[in-house]
Order: structure tokens, then C-alpha cells, then sequence
């Protein structure tokens, strides 16, 4: 972090502080939004610290949470979170996955009574940077239709997958299964701007590119039933299987102040010489392999999932981090 | 099973014995290959019956092959496969990680030396039917372009989950991350017919609907750089974890007898009451809420995953199983 982001870390942790989070979870908090602006995830990034501290003040996030881990097994947990902010929900559980992965070669942690906690790609970071395989889910707020129906009830359901590389970028997949992310699209609602086409339908269920009727409306999932399949798996395994809420039971965390968000979280963490002894070099030559490809006119360079969000991260570390006006306005009067 | 279909099983168990299979060994086979016949998908069914014969035949499958099971955990194996027929190893692989689950809450199965083992969502099922969700990963043999390449080099790299649904019907998405599945490519090759648009490319990177030019160029992944990635993450956790070849090295079954597949498989059970106790009331639940959503135009039913699978199963079963003529041709000269 350069000078300019460790002062904005630095007001971010003060405006939690200042709505009763401990100094540990504000700055556990501080870091994954200061982290999705490094990575260019504005989206998920000062954009929704108004929002967080709202459900603080409205007592529907727990600034003071009593966090209950259930040691199932050796491998396995389960967290009660008491409706603590995602990010330490989720900061905890994935520091589980990883210690118990390191014991017995597998974790698997199933978190409730959370809510959003912003990049799944952020906590598979942490588990790569520990040389494990992960997979993460959360579940969200109704954004997709499922396939066959006229209203939204999946979330973006993001899918996230991270491997170490052998290498300093690590290898990390976190794709939603609409056809672009819903933080984008209230970002282009903020600002103005068009969405591309065949992302979502309006209310009526009119293809729109309209980024304010497409939050009125539904997004589209990727490939019909395909994505519908996808989003609904995640839906299971981070709310089903946790005892989060699920099936469109999850309040949308800007505009449903009506109670706890309640989301879920799976953490799976694998070491990855569990079953060979050379999982290094075989990475390194599988990614070196997509690598040398023919490329498509155009293309320069193939690269792996991660490596275009480590770019930017590096580039923006010594950049100054673009605070749209009506934020920073958002930022003034929460430091209080 | 009707008695036709009874007669075909026993044919095909038959020529497997003959091609020196044990007889337990041909019966997982049969089983497996009839089965893809009374899902609707003959594209994996007897219409690959000759390619196993001949790989048997030149060697590169073993038909008696010395299975290694290595336990790691109570949780956790691996094996090695040996060049089995995928189907058996793929059935040990799934019935090792079912007891594992039910012993410790969670099982993870990595598999190597293995071929191609039909559908992944068949040892799904067998996974649900003892009350564990699931997710079967395997790889296969080039057929996706990596995003940004215009080679071929992911499989069609099947996501594949399962969930008991407290109903008769199990909730199995099998989905692979291609626009449609190599094998019905296969099957519109053999019988002349065409493909959708915006499936494939032809071997010069132009889209086409011939069968022919589409198996000959490159299937495209969906979502792009998204179904690219999942296509990755597949590869990864079933080919580079498990010791399996990967990276494009899974060879082709139909078209390339120099040397076996050495596919890998990747099996995860989960108890689904491993953090809450009332799985089947959760389920049951979910399912219900989004099946009662508004349907768009045309459309009767939401259906879950599975669910059409299982509706063409139960009709199947009364029906006599269509063998095109090359097929029946195939049958009587095998089983010689």
C-alpha cells in the first residue's frame, strides 16, 4: 500500500471503529475493501462502506458479534457468525479452512448468520498464499432468474476456485454465473452508464441496457440452464447445506434494512500434494502448456484466471485510489 | 429394466467377458453403458461400446487391471487405476468416497490411470442414493479452446453436483463447460446431422454447424472467459491433483491408440446434516419456493436438475432401446 491508501485504510478502520467494531474487525474490514479497490472492484470496494455502516446503525450487522466455531472433526466446522459483517465471518472461516487443511489435508467450513463479504477471489487468496487448493461460495441477494422463470432469485452465486502456481500470481477463478456482476451494474446505475446487451431483462422482461432497470429487473444467467444449474448448486452448498438463508431468502444489503442478511459461506481447502508428491511442477507445466498456445488474432498473451486482477493490483498499489465525489462526501460524514 | 433392455445388458456384458473382463467388471460396464441409454444420452452409451473393445484389444485399456487403493485419511484416497475401463474405476472411486463420508462427514477421492467413465452424473446418483451430496469432476480429451487460443486443449470438462431432494428424484446438474457436449457432436456426425450456432468453430476458426468440421476444429466454451476457467478448474482438480494426465495430454478414445487416457477423476461426498439437522426439510424447501415462481411463456414447469433425466429414465425403461443399424452391426461382431 502506498502512502494515499494507507490513509484511506486508515479512515475506513477510524469509520468502523466508530460503529463499534473492535480494532481487529475494523481493520479486517478496511483490508478487503482497500483490497477490491487495489484490484479494480470498486464495485465491491468504498462504494459499499455507506451500506454496511447503515445495517450497523439500524442494528441489522452486529458490530460486537459473538462468534460460535463448532468443531465438527478434525477437517470440519461450522461458524456461527450472530450476523457479524461478512468480512469477518468470512475471515475467520477461512482461516479455519486453511489450518485444518493443513492438519489433515482437507477442510471444510460451512458459515451462517453472515452477511456480503465481498470478493470470494480475496479469501481464496489467503488460502493459496498458504499453498492450498480452495473453493469458495457464498450465496446473494435474488439478482438471477432461475432457468424457465420470470423473477430473480439466485444471486450472482459466485463460483471461486484458486490453486498455488509455483509462481508469485496465483491462480484464482471467481466468476459469477450472471452474464456481468451485479456490483458493476449498480456502479453503472451511480454513474450513468450503459450495461452491455444480453445481460438482463427490465421488470417486464425486456432485454434492457439500462443499469437502473436492469437492478429493477433480473440478470441474465450465463449459458440458460447451464448458469441456472450452477447458481443453483451454489445456493445449496453455501445456504442449504450451512443453515444460511436460501432460496431467494437473502435481503438485497442496499434497499432491505428489514432484518440480517443471513447469508452462508462454504470454504473448502486442499493440500495439494495430497495424492502426488510434485504438484508444483505439474501446475507450472500445465499452465505453461495453455501458455504456448496459438493465440487468436489479437491476443497476446494467454493468461490464467487471476493474472489480469494481480496486474492491476501491482499497478494500483502505487496509484492514488479514485474516490468518486459522492463517496467521498459518504466518507467525510461517517468519520465523524 | 424391461427384458429387451435385460437381453442388451446381458449381450454387452457378454462381449466386455469376452474381451477379458471379469465378470463383475463387465456388469459395472453394462450397467453403466444401458444406463446412458435410458437417461437419453446415447451419445455415451452403446455407441462407444466398439471404441472400449478396440482399446482393449490394442492394449492401451486393461481389462484386468491391479486396482491400488492408498488410504491417506479416514477422509481421503487415492487411486491408482492401473488403465482400467474408466467405469470401474469410477465405481470404486465413487463407493470409496460414499463410505469415507458416512465415516467421517466428508469423503474426497482423487483418481489416476483411469479412461473415459461415461456420465459423470451416473456415480453422482450412486452418491445420492446413500444421502450425500456430491460433485464428480473428470477430464477429457481436448476439445475447448482456452480463452484467447484457437486450439483445442480443455475437455468438455464436465461440473457435475448432486443433492438428495427428500423425493424419489434426485437433483443432479451435469453440465459440461462446452455449448454442447462433444458426444451429441459425435452422434450428429454419425447420422448426418447438424449442430447449433455458436458451438464450434471448423478447424480454420470459422463457426460452423457440420459435425464433421466442428469435431475436426474447436468447440467453444460457454460465457467465454468464464466457461474457459471453470474448463481449467476442472482440468486442474481432476488431471494435475490427482496424477492424471492433463493440460491436453488426455488422449482422444476414438481417434488415437497410442497409448492409454490416463484420465483423472476427482469425487467429493458431503453428509448433508454435517451442520444443521434438517437437510431434507431445507431442500424440500428450496426446491418448492423457486418451483412456485412466476414461469415465463411456454413454460409448464420449473424443473431442478435431474429431473428431465429422470422422466426420460422412467419412460425409457418400458421402451426397447433404439440400436441404429452401424451399431447392431458393431454388437453381433463383438460378440463373436
Amino acid at each position: 500500500m502506498n502512502t494515499k491508501s494507507k490513509k484511506i485504510h486508515l479512515i475506513i478502520k477510524n469509520i468502523f471503529k466508530k460503529h463499534s467494531l473492535s480494532s481487529n474487525h475494523a481493520n479486517i474490514c478496511a483490508n478487503a475493501l482497500i483490497n477490491a479497490e487495489l484490484v479494480g472492484a470498486p464495485s465491491h470496494g468504498l462504494s459499499r462502506l455507506k451500506m454496511y455502516c447503515d445495517r450497523i446503525n439500524k442494528k441489522i450487522i452486529n458490530p460486537k458479534p459473538k462468534i460460535k466455531i463448532k468443531k465438527i472433526s478434525q477437517s470440519i466446522a461450522h461458524i456461527d457468525a450472530n450476523n457479524s459483517i461478512g468480512f469477518v465471518a468470512a475471515d475467520i472461516g477461512i482461516k479455519k479452512a486453511i489450518s485444518n487443511a493443513k492438519k489433515t489435508g482437507i477442510g471444510l467450513v460451512g458459515i451462517k448468520n453472515s452477511g456480503h463479504y465481498g470478493l470470494s477471489g480475496y479469501y481464496a487468496e489467503q488460502a493459496v498464499k498458504k499453498n492450498l487448493i480452495t473453493m469458495c461460495f457464498t450465496n446473494a441477494p435474488p439478482a438471477i432468474a432461475p432457468h424457465g422463470a420470470k423473477k430473480s432469485l439466485f444471486g450472482t452465486n459466485p463460483i471461486c476456485f484458486g490453486t498455488p502456481t509455483a509462481s508469485k500470481i496465483p491462480f484464482i477463478l471467481d466468476t459469477s454465473v450472471s452474464v456481468i456482476n451485479r456490483g458493476k451494474i449498480r456502479v453503472a446505475a451511480r454513474t450513468n452508464k450503459k450495461i452491455p446487451e444480453g445481460a438482463a431483462l427490465d421488470k417486464f422482461g425486456k432485454p434492457t441496457t439500462d443499469a437502473k432497470k436492469a437492478l429493477a429487473g433480473i440478470q441474465l444467467p450465463i449459458a440458460g440452464f447451464r448458469g441456472s444449474g450452477l447458481a443453483w448448486m451454489v445456493d445449496i452448498l453455501s445456504g442449504v447445506l450451512t443453515g444460511g438463508n436460501h432460496g431467494g431468502k437473502v435481503k438485497d444489503p442496499f434497499d432491505d434494512f428489514s432484518g440480517p442478511q443471513n447469508i452462508g459461506h462454504l470454504f473448502i481447502a486442499i493440500k495439494p500434494n495430497l495424492f502426488i508428491g510434485n504438484y508444483n511442477e505439474r501446475i507450472k507445466e500445465n499452465i505453461k502448456r495453455i501458455k504456448r498456445l496459438p493465440k487468436i488474432k489479437g491476443v497476446k498473451e494467454i493468461l490464467y484466471p487471476g493474472q489480469n486482477k494481480h496486474r492491476r493490483y501491482k499497478k494500483n498499489l502505487n496509484k492514488k485510489i479514485n474516490i468518486p465525489t459522492n463517496i467521498a462526501k459518504d466518507l467525510k460524514k461517517l468519520n465523524f
